[in-house]
């Protein structure tokens, strides 16, 4: 079956005087972003990249691929208000004529999914028709009373719940491409966290697969120290 | 009022062949433990140090510490057959005569807690007996079915929760000294997963305040490539 990609790199604007989205920052000589749709190529040279960009990112998307002489071949589609709106673009980049396919929703910023985590979306996606990679928790995890937004942190009362009853989501968020499509067609809902939360209001279950621990969402400035020990050579 | 802190360092042996424990491992010149133990020494000097090291261990921690020329005072005690039993006997090296004291529990392979974090621990214990830090959960959360370890992850039912009401939990958790005295004469119980639990079990309120992203526990490679990132010098 086809495989598309839908890569997210939305967020915040490229204005004056702000920080440089981190999808764009360099590591160790390449950009994120960059970095991100090398691994999915390098999963499956078949897949098919569609890249989500908010349109004012996109002429410095444009100058960054030929400055590094980037030629994987990918669609733009423009980011949208929020990520599922974003996503919705994405998915309207597949040609309405290809009916049967699988498509993987992945944030721009995780650079170090496995390739093996990406087949395995796919290949369980065909079964399954809706798959999330997962990692355990590895630190002990307590839950917040209801009212802890309300009296803040050192007031709350919480406890320790059994953390191997939890797992922390990752993408690529994998579906069957008409599954995704009923999904998407749903009215924006504020409930909608990720793709997964997106098909399963339509009644969907969602199937789980191990992840990899290096695939981190780069988002903080300690998560760009880790990206960058991750892509420098090991010792000799 | 008196600042002890035990750092646990228990674990597996230094059998011939097994893989060398990840506290005695050398990032960037100077062993794990090493560095966390200066790290409290930084956050505050006059901090009595407690190192809980099984027997077979001690030798081999004597010759890093020649080999290093680390100097700072710390008492020695030995580790037992659970992480419980390993901060009980460190807990015994408080002198007896002392009462009124405040005490960090902390684990030796998490190197970069914040100063401040530290601080902020004693200070809040000082104040209400039982102080963990915490952090944020930063992925989506989904909780498992009760039955997902017999029936395995693919076939699980899960469901996303909302990751705002959880926090993962670090060390050092602080603790004053009557209150864990007491809670370390209760018998060994198999739910006693960190200090905060066995204090819980007393019936007194654990309070949360904020840890440091940085204060990772280094137990696997990723880890490890993750506190090679933090200790090498930033760029030029």
């Amino acid at each position: 079956m086809e495989r598309y990609a839908i890569i997210v790199a939305g967020g915040k604007g490229l204005r004056m005087g702000s920080e440089l989205p981190k999808q764009f920052i360099d590591i160790n000589g390449k950009p994120v972003l960059m970095r991100t749709l090398e691994t999915f190529v390098a999963a499956d040279a078949s897949i098919k990249l569609i890249l989500v960009l908010p349109k004012d990112h996109q002429p410095f998307w444009q100058s960054l691929c030929e400055k590094h002489h980037f030629n994987e071949p990918h669609t733009i589609a423009s980011g949208g208000p929020t990520r599922f709106h974003s996503v919705r673009n994405g998915l309207n980049s597949v040609p309405p004529c290809v009916d049967e396919a699988l498509v993987a929703v992945h944030d721009g910023v995780r650079p170090f999914v496995a390739p093996e985590v990406i087949d395995r979306c796919f290949a369980e996606a065909e079964t399954y028709g809706a798959v999330v990679p997962v990692v355990e928790v590895v630190e002990t995890l307590r839950q917040l009373d209801d009212r802890s937004a309300e009296i803040g942190l050192r007031q709350a009362a919480s406890h320790t719940v059994n953390r191997s009853l939890y797992r922390l989501v990752q993408t690529p968020q994998t579906f069957r491409l008409s599954l995704l499509r009923k999904a998407y067609m749903q009215e924006y809902n504020e409930l909608f966290t990720d793709d997964a939360s997106v098909v399963e209001t339509l009644g969907h279950d969602i199937t789980l697969v191990e992840g990899n621990r290096e695939n981190i969402k780069i988002t903080t400035p300690f998560d760009l120290a880790v990206a960058k020990s991750l892509t420098s050579k090991p010792e000799a």
